[in-house]
C-alpha cells in the first residue's frame, strides 16, 4: 500500500499493535539433518502463536534479494525499500548513534592498504582491529579544512564514519573504492553541479589522511563509499496515525526507527530489559517495534546452533508480549540469515500475525516451509503494516 | 492485466462466459463452532463446481484494504481500482437509479443535527426515516439557484443526493463534514480553480439550506461529501470484445455494470428472476455479469444464520447456471462481508473457475480456506477476468 493512501485511509482508535522483528529470522536446513534452525529449535510459543493466528513468508525487497539492515526494515515499517533510500554513510551513522544534522554529509570510511605506487593491495587493510583503527581516527581528527566541520569516528576493523557538516554540502558525490586490487583510489567526483565543492572539501581530506598515514602499515590509506545525507521520509506516526515507538538495543535499529519519526524508548541490553520497556511504556503509545539482534548475529557467525538458541530465546518471551494482550501481535524477520550462509540472504522470512480477526489457517508450527503453506502465502514486506492496521481496525474502507 | 493489453490481445469465438458474483462472500469462523458462513452451509453445487474446476482467493483492492463496492466490482471487471476511481456521490446517485449526466456533478449528502451555535452534535441526525428524509428533501427542492439546476433525491434514513446540472461544473471541491463532533460544517472549497463558481452554487444550497431545514430537529443541518462527475471509463465490451450483459436487482450494481458499459437487462427481484433473464438472453450476448445482493446484506446485519440461508439460495442456482452450459463460470465475491464484523472486510474472497481447460486442482469442496490451498493461491482480482478470457480461449498469444 502507498503511504499517500495509507494515510487517507487510517483511523485511530485504542488497538495496540507489536511488531516484534527477530533478525535474520529465516534459514536453511542443516546439511545434516535437512532442517532449518528455526524448524531444529524448541519453539513452543511461537508454535502456538502460528496455530493461533496466520502465517505466510515475507519478501522484504524483491525475489532474490539480499536486504541490508536498511531496507529490511523500512519495508516492514511499511515504506517502498526501493523509493526509500538510506544511503550506507547515513546507515553507519546511524550504526554508532551519532548525531547527524539535515545539512551533513556521511560516508562509509574503511582503511585500506596502499603499494608504494598507491595502489590498493588490501580494501580492508588487514581488518585491524577496533582499537588500531580508533587510534588512526584520532590522527585524522587533526585534519582541519576551512570551511567545513569534520568528524571522523571510528566503527569496527577498518571501518570508519567520516562526516562533513557545512551548509550547501550536496552527497551527490562518486565513491573513491575502486572495488579492486592492484590500482589506484579513484578521486571523488562531482555527481552533479551542486555538489562541486564537497567533491572538493573530500578531496582535500583525502590528500591529508593520505599524508598522515603514510608509515601507518597496513592501515596506509582509505577508500570512502556511499557519500549521502539524511534522508526526510514521511513520519510513521502521520501516515498509520499511531504514537509509534522502538525497543531496540543496537543503535542501526535505533536509526532506523528514529528516521520514520518512532519515539525511541532507553532500554536495557537484554530482551529481558526490553520486554520490560515495552511493558513500563505500554499506555503511552499504540504500535511498539520490537528488535532481537541474536538471531542474525549467530547466523552471521555461520554458528548453527547459536542462532537455534537464539531462537530459543526469542520464543521464551512470547507469553509475556501476549500477556499485555496487544491487538495485533507479529512475529517477523527482516531478512534471513542461513547459518549455512553466515550471511543475509535473498530467502523469504517466516511470519506471523495473531489477533481476533484473523481468518485462520491451518499452519500449526512456525518455520519456513510451514509458513510457505500459511494463507498469507509468499508476500512484499511491504505489506504488513497494511495488514496489520486491518487486522486492528484502524483502517478504514476504501470507496464507496 | 492492463486493459490496453487485453484489448490488444482479445479475439472473438463463440464462447460464453458467466461471472456469478455473490456480494460479501467471504466470512469469518462463528466463535462457537470455528467454521465460516461458507462452511457451515450446505452448498453441494458450490462444492461440486470447485472440484470440477480451479480455485482461489482473490485480494479485491490490495491487502488489509476493505473495498467499497465500487473498487470491488471494478477490480472483478479487470479495472485497476485504484486508477478508476468512482466518487461518493457518483455512486450515490448510480445507486439510486439516478440518471446522471456527463456535466452533473454529484454529492452525498447527509442530515445532521448542529446545536444553537452551529456545530454537529450528531453527523446522522438520529438516523431519521426514509420518509422524514423523503419530506426533508421535497422541502430542499424549493431551492432555486440562477444559473444551475438542482436536484434533491432521498437515498435512505439520514442519506440523500445533491447534483448540480450545469455546463462548465467542476467536483474539485472540498467537503462539509468536519468527521467529528462539536465543529461547525466547513464551507465547500474549490481544490482547483475551474471550481470556484460550483463551490459558489453549492455554499449558495447549504446557506438556503439551513435556513430551510432550521427547527427540524433532529434534522437541522446537512453535510455533503464526494463531490464528483460521472468517471469516463473504456468500455468492458470493447476491451474484452465481448457482448456484455448484467443481471442485478439493485440499482448500485446496474449502475456500475452500466459505467463500464455493459448492457443491463430489465430483470424481477429474486435469484430465479434474474436466472430467467439470464437464460431469456443467451445467444445475445458473451459475457454475463449475474449478481447476487443477499450475502452481503446479510452479513452486514451480522445475522450468521441469514448469511448462511443466502449462500445456500446462491448455490441452489448453479445447476441451472451449469445447465446452461458456459465455456466458464465463475464464483466470485466483490469483498468479505463477515458476519462476525457485520461489515465489508479485507479479507481475501472465496473464487472458482470452471472451464473445460482448467489444469485441475484439489480442491474438492467450496470455502475461505479450502480456496486458499486452490491452484490459484490468493491473487489480484483484477486477474479474474484475463484468467476468464484464457478458459474461454479468447486471448491471442502474446509476442510471437
Amino acid at each position: 500500500m502507498d503511504l499517500d493512501l495509507a494515510k487517507e485511509l487510517a483511523v485511530t482508535n485504542d488497538s495496540k499493535i507489536v511488531l516484534y522483528v527477530i533478525d535474520g529470522l529465516g534459514g536453511l536446513p542443516h546439511p545434516d539433518t535437512g532442517r532449518s534452525e528455526l524448524e531444529s529449535a524448541d519453539t513452543p510459543h511461537l508454535d502456538r502463536l502460528a496455530a493461533d493466528g496466520i502465517c505466510g513468508l515475507t519478501v522484504p525487497v524483491g525475489p532474490g534479494i539480499t536486504p541490508g539492515s536498511g531496507p529490511g526494515h523500512l519495508s516492514l515499517f511499511g515504506y517502498d525499500p526501493y523509493r526509500y533510500q538510506v544511503g550506507r554513510g547515513v546507515l553507519e551513522a546511524l550504526g554508532i548513534d551519532f548525531d547527524l544534522q539535515p545539512q551533513d554529509v556521511a560516508a562509509r570510511g574503511n582503511f585500506c592498504t596502499v603499494d608504494e605506487a598507491g595502489r590498493v593491495t588490501d580494501r580492508r587493510a588487514g581488518r585491524i582491529s577496533t582499537d588500531t583503527c580508533t587510534e588512526l581516527c584520532d590522527l585524522l581528527r587533526e585534519i582541519k579544512l576551512p570551511g567545513v566541520e569534520l568528524f571522523v569516528e571510528p566503527v569496527r576493523e577498518h571501518r570508519f564514519l567520516l562526516v562533513l557538516r557545512a551548509d550547501g554540502l550536496d552527497g551527490r558525490l562518486s565513491e573513491t573504492d575502486p572495488q579492486r586490487l592492484d590500482v589506484e583510489p579513484l578521486p571523488v567526483q562531482a555527481l552533479a553541479p551542486e555538489a562541486a565543492s564537497t567533491a572538493s572539501y573530500v578531496n582535500q581530506f583525502i590528500q591529508e589522511a593520505k599524508r598522515i598515514l603514510a608509515g601507518h602499515e597496513p592501515a596506509n590509506m582509505l577508500l570512502l563509499r556511499g557519500f549521502s545525507k539524511h534522508p526526510s521520509f514521511p513520519c510513521f506516526g502521520d501516515v498509520f496515525r499511531m504514537r509509534a515507538a522502538a525497543v531496540a538495543v543496537y543503535p542501526m535499529y535505533r536509526g532506523l526507527a528514529k528516521l520514520v519519526g518512532m519515539t525511541v524508548l532507553p532500554t536495557g541490553i537484554t530482551l529481558e530489559d526490553e520486554l520490560e520497556t515495552l511493558r513500563a511504556h505500554w499506555e503511552e503509545f499504540d504500535f511498539f517495534f520490537l528488535h532481537f539482534k541474536r538471531a542474525d548475529a549467530a547466523g552471521e557467525d555461520g554458528d548453527f546452533d547459536a542462532k537455534i538458541a537464539a531462537l530459543e530465546a526469542a520464543d521464551a518471551v512470547i507469553p509475556a508480549l501476549r500477556e499485555m494482550e496487544p491487538d495485533v501481535l507479529m512475529v517477523a524477520g527482516d531478512h534471513s540469515t542461513p547459518s549455512v550462509l553466515a550471511a543475509h540472504s535473498w530467502h523469504p522470512v517466516p511470519f506471523a500475525l495473531c489477533s481476533r480477526w484473523c481468518r485462520p489457517d491451518r499452519t500449526e508450527e512456525f518455520y519456513e516451509s510451514v509458513c510457505a503453506a500459511g494463507s498469507l502465502g509468499t508476500f512484499p514486506a511491504t505489506e504488513v503494516m497494511p495488514l496489520a492496521m486491518a487486522h486492528a481496525r484502524r483502517l478504514t474502507k476504501y470507496g464507496a
